[in-house]
This record gives C-alpha cells, sequence and structure tokens, in this order.
C-alpha cells in the first residue's frame, strides 16, 4: 500500500513553518506497513492543489492532506476538493455546533468566519477533531483512500492516531492485528559493541517475519526499537517476553524503557535505598546537578552541588590542598578522589560525584591534555575513579561527561543491592 | 522566480529524518525575492526521479535538488540525472584528488566507493564542498536552472550560501543588490510590549519599500531581524543607521547582535571590568552556572556556584539560620538577599546571583505559591532582590528563571559603567 503526504500551506514555502507532521506521520506509516513514496507541499492555491491532486491520485492508494482548514479566506482547501472530485459542499449543523460549543467552553466569541469551518464535503465520512475547530474528511476516489487533516500538528497527530492509522493497517497488517513496540533507553555501550554483545537477539530476531529491531544511537546513549506485529495473545505474550529477553541480554547497559531518563532512574534508585547525593562540579560546571533537577522530588535525594570552577574554590571549598593540584595537576586522578571524598564527607551524604577535565577549546597541561575528563564516585565502599578521553568540543564533551557520570553512579547502584 | 525543491532519500519517506534543509532553503530563498512553489520529496529510486522531474521542471525557473549524492549503492541521484538530461558522466580528476587530500588530512583511508563520487556530470559547473566529500553542480536544463546538492545539512547550506544564493540573487535582486541582514536579540519586554515600545520605529519601516522587521519571539526574549535590500554605499550606510537606530530603541532590553548570547554577554561586562562572579542556586539547581560555563574563558570571571538544594546546605554552605527560613519561609526576598550575600562575602567576588523558588509541579508554602520565584543580585553597591510569578511548568519557568538572572546583573553591569 503506497502513501503520498501533501501538505498545504503558504508558511512551509516561505520557511516559517518546519513540516514536522511528514516526518511524524511517515514514521507511523512506515510502522503500520504503509509505504510513504512521495512528501509534496503546495501553497494555498487552488491551481497547485489540483496539479499536485493530478500527480498523486494515480501513484497512491492512500493521499493524507493536510493544512488549509482553518476558518480565513486564504484557506481553500476543502472548496478546492469540493470542485476537485465533484463532491459538494455542505451544511454541517452538527459540526456548527460542536463548534459552538467549544467556543463557549473557552469563553471565547465564535466569527463569522469560524462558520466556514462547518461546510463539509458530502458524502465523506467526518474525522473529530478532540482538539480543535476543523473536521477531518475521509472519503475514496475510485480506488484511492483520501485523508483530510489540519494542519496543526497535535490536531492531525490527534486524528492520525484515533482514526486514519487504525483504518489504514486493516489493509496493510489485517483485522485485528496490532504494533506493539517497546524502546529500551541504554548507556555505556556504543553503537557497535551493543550490536556485538546483542548478536544473538538480533539473529534470532531476523528469522523471525513479524519483528523488527532499530538501533538509534545518540551522544552518550543508544536506543532500541522492538517491534512486533501481533494478532493473538499468545504472540502479545511472546513479544512481552522478547522485550525482557533484550533488556537481559543489555545487562548492566539497560537504563529502562521510555520515557525512563538516566537523571530519573538514579534519583529513583536512591530514593528507594533511602539515600542520599552531593556533587562536586568542575568542568561539568552545574550540568549534573541541572539534569537531576529538572526531575520533581530531585530534593528528596540531592543535597546539592558544589561547582568548583575557579582552583581556590577547590581549595576553600573542598579542602584541596594547593600542592597537591601543582603536584598532579587539576585534571588528574587524584583531584578528582579528593573532591569527591571531600564533598561526601563534608555533606555527609552516601554518594558523591566529582568531575575535573579539560574540555577545551583551549586548555590543558602536561598531565591532561585537552578531552582529558577524570570522574570519580564516593561510595559507602570507597571512592573509585575514571579517566575518559573526549574530542575537543567543550559543549558535547560536557554532556557526555554529566551522562557518563550519572551512569557511573547508576551502575554502582544496580550492582550493589540495599 | 519560482523554484522548486526536490529532496531525494529513502530515509526521509520512513521518516528517520526530518527535512530541515527544505525550511532553511525556503526562508533564504524567499529573502532574497525567490518565490518557493513546490517542496517535493521522493525515494531513491530511478523511476521517481525521473517523474518528479516531469513535475517539475515545467513549472519551475529553480529546481534545488538535495541528496543522494554518497559513495553507497543506493546514491543515484547523479547518474540519474545524467540519464534524465543527456549529460554523460565524466571522471572529474580534480574532484578525485581533493577527496583524497580529505582523507589524508583526517588520517583514513578512502574506500573504492568514494571514488563515485568524483562522477560527475559533464558540462555542469562545480560547486565546491568545504566541508564533505560530494561535489555540488550546477547546469541549465532549457530555460530552468538547477542546482544539486548534499543532503547534509551543513554541506547543503554552505553551498547555498557561498554559491546558489548569490547566483539566484543576480536575478531575483540585480546584479550588485545585495540583502543586508542583523538580527538583534533583546530580553525583558514581552513580544507587545516591544511592539509598543518600537511604535515609531515599525511606523518608519513600513514607510520604507526596501526594509522588513520580523518579531521573533521566544521564551524569555525576543529576536527582531532587520533586513533591507541595497545597492549603493549610501543605502548601506542606511541600513547601518538602521540598525543602530534600532538597538538604541530597544534601549537597556538589547542584548546584542546575532550570534551573541546572553550567557556571554555577561562574561565580557565582567571580564572586561576585571570582576568576578559567583553564585547560589537554589530552584535553578546549577541551570545559572551551566549556561555561563558552555562559554569558553568562563573561568576567568566565575569562581564556581553552590547549588543549595536541601536547607540543611543553606544553613551549613550560606549561613542562612534555620530560624529565618522558618520565618520568612525558603521562597522569600530574605533567604534570596542572604544567600546572594553571603556567597558574594564568602567567596570575595564583585557580583553574586541567587535564586529561590517553588518550580512545581508539587510545593509551594503559605508565603510562596508554585511558580513563586526569588532572583537576588549582590553588588559592589549593595544587594537587591526581584519577585517573579511564573506558570506550573518546571522546565519552562526553570530556564526563564536562569535567564532572567544572568539579564538582571546583565542590566546592572550596564548602568554601572567602571
Amino acid at each position: 500500500m503506497k502513501a503520498s503526504l501533501l501538505t498545504i500551506g503558504d508558511e512551509l514555502l516561505i520557511g516559517q513553518v518546519l513540516n514536522s507532521n511528514a516526518q511524524w506521520m511517515s514514521e507511523q506509516l512506515t510502522e503500520i506497513g504503509c509505504e510513504v513514496t512521495r512528501h509534496l507541499t503546495v501553497g494555498d492555491q487552488k491551481a497547485e492543489i489540483n496539479q499536485a491532486l493530478d500527480l498523486l491520485k494515480n501513484h497512491s492508494d492512500v493521499i493524507i492532506i493536510g493544512g488549509g482548514l482553518g476558518p480565513t479566506h486564504d484557506d481553500i482547501t476543502i472548496e478546492t476538493l469540493s470542485e476537485y472530485f465533484g463532491m459538494p459542499l455542505e451544511y454541517n449543523l452538527q459540526w456548527l455546533s460542536k463548534v459552538e460549543e467549544l467556543f463557549r467552553s473557552r469563553n471565547r466569541v465564535m466569527t463569522e468566519n469560524n462558520k466556514k469551518q462547518a461546510f463539509l464535503l458530502s458524502g465523506a465520512t467526518l474525522i473529530d477533531n478532540d482538539c480543535g475547530t476543523a473536521a477531518g474528511q475521509y472519503f475514496k476516489a475510485v480506488d484511492t483512500r483520501i485523508f483530510v487533516v489540519p494542519g496543526v500538528p497535535h490536531e492531525a497527530k490527534s486524528m492520525m492516531k484515533r482514526f486514519i492509522l487504525p483504518e489504514i493497517a486493516k489493509s496493510t497488517l489485517g483485522e485485528g492485528v496490532k504494533i506493539r513496540k517497546e524502546t529500551l533507553v541504554t548507556i555505556g555501550a556504543g553503537e557497535s559493541a551493543l550490536a556485538t554483545k546483542l548478536d544473538g537477539f538480533v539473529k534470532k530476531i531476523q528469522s523471525l517475519s513479524n519483528v523488527t529491531l532499530a538501533f538509534l544511537p545518540n551522544l552518550a546513549s543508544v536506543r532500541l526499537r522492538l517491534q512486533m506485529k501481533t494478532r493473538t495473545a499468545s504472540e502479545d505474550a511472546n513479544f512481552d517476553a522478547l522485550v525482557t529477553e533484550l533488556a537481559n541480554e543489555c545487562g548492566r547497559d539497560f537504563v529502562g524503557f521510555e520515557p525512563a531518563k538516566l537523571e530519573s532512574v538514579v534519583l529513583e534508585q536512591l530514593k528507594s535505598r533511602n539515600q542520599t547525593l552531593a556533587i562536586a562540579e568542575s568542568c561539568t560546571g552545574g550540568l549534573i546537578a541541572h539534569k537531576l533537577t529538572e526531575i520533581p522530588g530531585a530534593s528528596k535525594v540531592l543535597k546539592g552541588a558544589i561547582v568548583a570552577y575557579q582552583e581556590a574554590i577547590k581549595t576553600s571549598e573542598l579542602g584541596i590542598a594547593p600542592d597537591l593540584i601543582s603536584i598532579h595537576g587539576v585534571v588528574s586522578e587524584t583531584i578528582a578522589r579528593a573532591m569527591a571524598e571531600s564533598i561526601r564527607q563534608k555533606w555527609n551524604t552516601d554518594y558523591a560525584i566529582a568531575t575535573t577535565g579539560y574540555l577545551g577549546p583551549e586548555g590543558g597541561d602536561a598531565n591532561a591534555k585537552i578531552g582529558t575528563v577524570w570522574i570519580a564516585l564516593g561510595t559507602p565502599s570507597g571512592t573509585e575513579a575514571h579517566e575518559f578521553t573526549y574530542e575537543n568540543n567543550r559543549e558535547r564533551s560536557k554532556e557526555r561527561a554529566a551522562l557518563t557520570a550519572l551512569d557511573l553512579l547508576r551502575r554502582k547502584l544496580s550492582s550493589h543491592p540495599i
């Protein structure tokens, strides 16, 4: 089944708006086995819309048309479709009263303009809009199924999820077939190392016709998206078993299922153990504390952080002797360990994280060149330190160092049950 | 002059990649007076590319074709164009040695595959690639100008800026006409307040046919993009004068010209005065320190920060008496002032920033409800504190509070010359 996406709107052609709908819809359609073969965007002009339909209707089993359903004079999608497909416009009183009700509920006055949105294609199926005033429409033109949705992303998405994807899936997947999916967040192993580790599982998946596994790498983590077409309860159980197996195969690299984030997993680990954390940041400059404090309830676990950016602060706040710094260099195992131990003792926490590094673009010394980062972890059973070498890219390496530090703590906590 | 954008790549049709090139190119083309009438995306398949060209070549003065120039077997753009337009492929030894040199300089081995990228359309003009191995191409087919660029955004952008936009501008603007533009970053006033303040300037701009001004608001700042078509040195001087006038009209809200960032402006202010900064963060949780330490050289100015997240840390590190907290509430003018004064004295800095607030989703007390943030500024001439009320949205309000705190310091520094 081949689908084309037709987007209508001058705002896209002048570059004011990014066509994010096309990406999201394509991903969703691909998932249910519908092949997207074209994205076409044209302006709010009858001739251009007609020409687009001429092209698309001969090569598509499905056309999803988005945009131009608003109440203003430049929204001409419905009247153009009416002429093109010979489907008269009909004043839909049911939709009118829905729109009137929406305005009432938001305490806003409905203008004459909005009444235009109740003129709909006669003979088409109405697709309800649960968050706006434009109706969706669905009809068939010869063998092509045509869906019309608003351009507003959350309105279009809602119609896709509630009506359009299930409708298309009846043909591509068959009645009663679902797409189950789960995304596993991993951190620690790069894409190829993880692929090697999961080789056996990947081979098994490849032998199954109804399961796919995608590796989605980014800066410090790799997400794994597992998908399966299921029809029966036993297939659903098989999918659940595969998810568990994959998580187990990832071992310590497995962080959680999306939307889980590393930060929230670490906070949960500490919270469930009633333990606390302190952070002494140098090169990460507050980023670790920032990440943790994005999560509601972080204050139950995180006592706080010292961003000891200048050496003098490392000395005055963390008691690091200037001599120690001149002997070992400020970016060193010794200083990282000392920072972690100092803040852990001073603030009397169970765990402590410390970072010190040269992130560039300038800096470095005889002991450590740009890109060197030492991360130390203070724990109830002693302190450990790890060295990392990153590229000379300040922002990326700072992000990577912060995530790596949190991940070291996560691993430590999962290997030491309460 | 009408332009069409043709993007080639299966990765867009399965929704793996967002077509951000189309937006950026459309914006740039619109700016130079070239009307974009279509975006079309098709897969890496000869028949689909041919069909797209059939459609576009009859309706476009310019076609910009992006994607499918890579070294692998599925990159077929150049050979498809060769057949379609009857332009034989030519092995370009000059390009080959350029690619070889690029691999050498990166210490990487060039594969046989990459040699494919030296097969180019004979008769086409080569567009140099300053950051990759795929050559751009430019030719005319009857009256249509065709530009071919890589799909990789930064490579495509660079070719657009260096070659394609100037080439098209010769026709749309006329020889010697330039588009001058400058984006002013402002913070403090919302969009409508700023528009009111700039009313006189806006009216003046509206009376000029060759100048435009756009308001681009986001979370805490409004950017102002001023554009003018210039041909003569005196018009250039007029534009420069308008830019200066607009910056003056913005008054204290004016932060700098893009790519200036608030963080870097504040650091520069302090650096030029040889002054230092310390931060005591509660609700912003390290975000202010993180923002400042994204900027290279921050360590010359920023001594560090204490993220006093739990009340005990406010007491132990900043000497805030528990009684003071129970009397005034932890989110209060008194505590914000005490935090700023304490860290400024303790670390002996010229300036100090302190934040305390309830960002939600839960929290608040009798003295301060969710969304209340107090920001204090410790300065050589005393301490000041400001109260803000934000929405119950943790991430947005945290970002807003951090930017507002930095902006308060920027205003203070610009109003107190050294």
